[in-house]
């Protein structure tokens, strides 16, 4: 057993704070990871304040995990001690049902088992990366391309995968009109995903305060949701839209921006139902659609990507103490636009 | 101009009676149409009663038109006097836009002209199928194969090209596990359709009353939607589900039944809003889309598909005066499968 220091929650709603946990012994397909850096996604948050269900306590959380191989199992073959590395939101699945087989590891049948607050096959609580070490078995993690700054390569495991995944599934690309509503951790990444691939790509926020931003993030155009001309001027404009909101939003209104056979995916999830007008989704064919993440091997594809076209995340790193105060910060949408924790600063 | 018989709503809410209306002339590329049969689809109810929005009045319903063509414009080229010929849903559209230049004319940007409480190019009210005539532009005309009864040909032009664009669109075909909720007039034939395509088809339906019908129409089970035990049974089956319901249904239960990537296709319009949980779609990467009977080529395709296998509608003929009983009945859901009206009895 490895002890390591984290960064944990030890109850729900409590604040975060340092404590030391187990890790396994590293087994013959194991990797042990020092964790160098460990974004923040809104779903920690969710996650250890128990608003997505009851969880057992501590929760290390964090599953935008960067980091340097630092010991591997006998039977490993995929990487090599001192290589840079990265794990994203899951650590493990049944590899053997049609989803896994298809490397869509995150619908796995039998449940994919999620980086933190999950159980592993070995019947032990998985915890995340707010911590110095992790050991993981090496099919589920990535390699980390030369090239891309360790820091802000951190939420590509994660919000980059949440938006690369459905970006190529629905096309985007040269000739294709994408939007993306809501730009945050998640969607500042997708305008520069969608960019990349070719698209032409329109930001909707609820106001323009970040319009600067998102044009020189790649967005083409910028538009506010809370100004009602944007839904006329837009009418039936999109191939594809990506909401990364995890607010209950007018569906119907979004809805009416596709043009036929358009669809609009959310990866943001509300806990609130929906609502939406059948007639919205009949008239032009649409399609209403959610993904979740991506495969291991999608998101392998995602960071060679991004490395090819230089994507990282816009971060702003702090020190673990700061973990507490940046989760506010989170809530009140007040980080441009994703924090990473420097990990070296829990030893 | 040509004085017509014809079955119409004087008013919303009023039962239909007999009265005559004009047709316009027939133009260079008109077709005159001296209709057999016409079927009555639950859209007429809707509509002639005013619950879709206002109309003007009188309106002469329906738009599953099966005849012969009596006179051609000196410019026609497609049709023939002495042809047995459909008309379904639209009879006109613009022509020019992105959606009619790829053969999806009900999804005209301008708005697709419906066969009946529309407006035509020429300004003029359309007026349906439920008359003795009809003057409709060559190309929303359809050719009605040898061999298909004429009478329960009918529905196809409107019933069948509902399933059948939805079941090509998202694959139906051997080793799909497809799913029809509701047998009715259009559900009945999304079985037979599905079947022929080499799909796997289970019907699920409030209750297991015509459980032997469905099995019949090429079913390989059938399942009660009012039975809790389906829901398990069938949890992550299917590749397609087609929802032909106009009510309000539990979303989030219907989506349960999908498996990864799987669709779920809405004709049918509820007047209420639908709610669902983003989470039911992002868990499996599901889609909920909608789907607006088809172009004018696929609804040929839809044609000559059926008649190579021997696809029509279950129909119960009857004679006109007996329409305001039939459509009680449709409301009753006691039919089966589709009322179509003899048209010779109108006159």
């Amino acid at each position: 057993m490895y002890t390591t220091n984290a960064f944990a929650a030890p109850a729900a709603g409590a604040p975060l704070r340092a404590m030391t946990i187990q890790r396994r012994e590293v087994g013959p397909r194991d990797v042990l990871i020092d964790i160098s850096y460990c974004g923040i996604c809104h779903t920690d948050i969710h996650t250890v304040r128990g608003e997505w269900g009851e969880r057992s306590y501590p929760i290390v959380p964090g599953h935008e995990i960067i980091g340097v191989v630092a010991a591997i199992g006998t039977d490993v073959t995929k990487h090599q001690v001192g290589d840079v590395v990265g794990v994203g939101c899951m650590v493990n699945s049944c590899r053997e049902c049609v989803s896994c087989q298809a490397g869509e590891e995150q619908y796995c049948a039998k449940g994919v088992i999620g980086t933190y607050a999950a159980v592993d096959v070995d019947g032990t609580a998985t915890q995340g990366g707010y911590a110095s070490r992790i050991v993981v078995t090496e099919d589920f993690v990535l390699r980390i391309p030369d090239g891309l700054d360790r820091a802000a390569a951190a939420p590509l495991v994660c919000a980059g995968i949440t938006m690369y995944s459905p970006l190529r599934r629905w096309g985007a690309g040269p000739g294709k009109k994408v939007a993306i509503i809501g730009l945050g951790g998640v969607g500042h990444v997708g305008v520069k995903l969608a960019a990349a691939m070719g698209a032409e790509v329109i930001v909707l926020s609820q106001t323009l305060k970040k319009r600067e931003d998102g044009l020189k993030l790649g967005a083409t155009g910028y538009f506010a949701t809370n100004d009602p001309d944007t839904f006329t001027t837009l009418a039936g404009t999109f191939d594809l839209i990506l909401n990364t909101v995890s607010a209950r939003v007018d569906m119907d209104a979004y809805l009416s921006l596709l043009g036929t056979g358009g669809t609009l995916v959310s990866v943001g999830i509300p806990p609130e139902q929906l609502a939406l007008h059948t007639f919205s989704l009949v008239m032009g064919r649409k399609t209403l659609a959610g993904s979740l993440f991506g495969g291991i091997a999608e998101t392998q594809e995602m960071l060679d990507f991004c490395a090819q076209h230089n994507i990282t995340a816009d971060i702003e790193t702090i020190p673990a103490r700061e973990i507490n105060k940046a989760y506010e910060r989170v809530l009140a949408s007040d980080v441009r636009y994703r924090f990473v924790i420097d990990v070296a600063t829990l030893s």
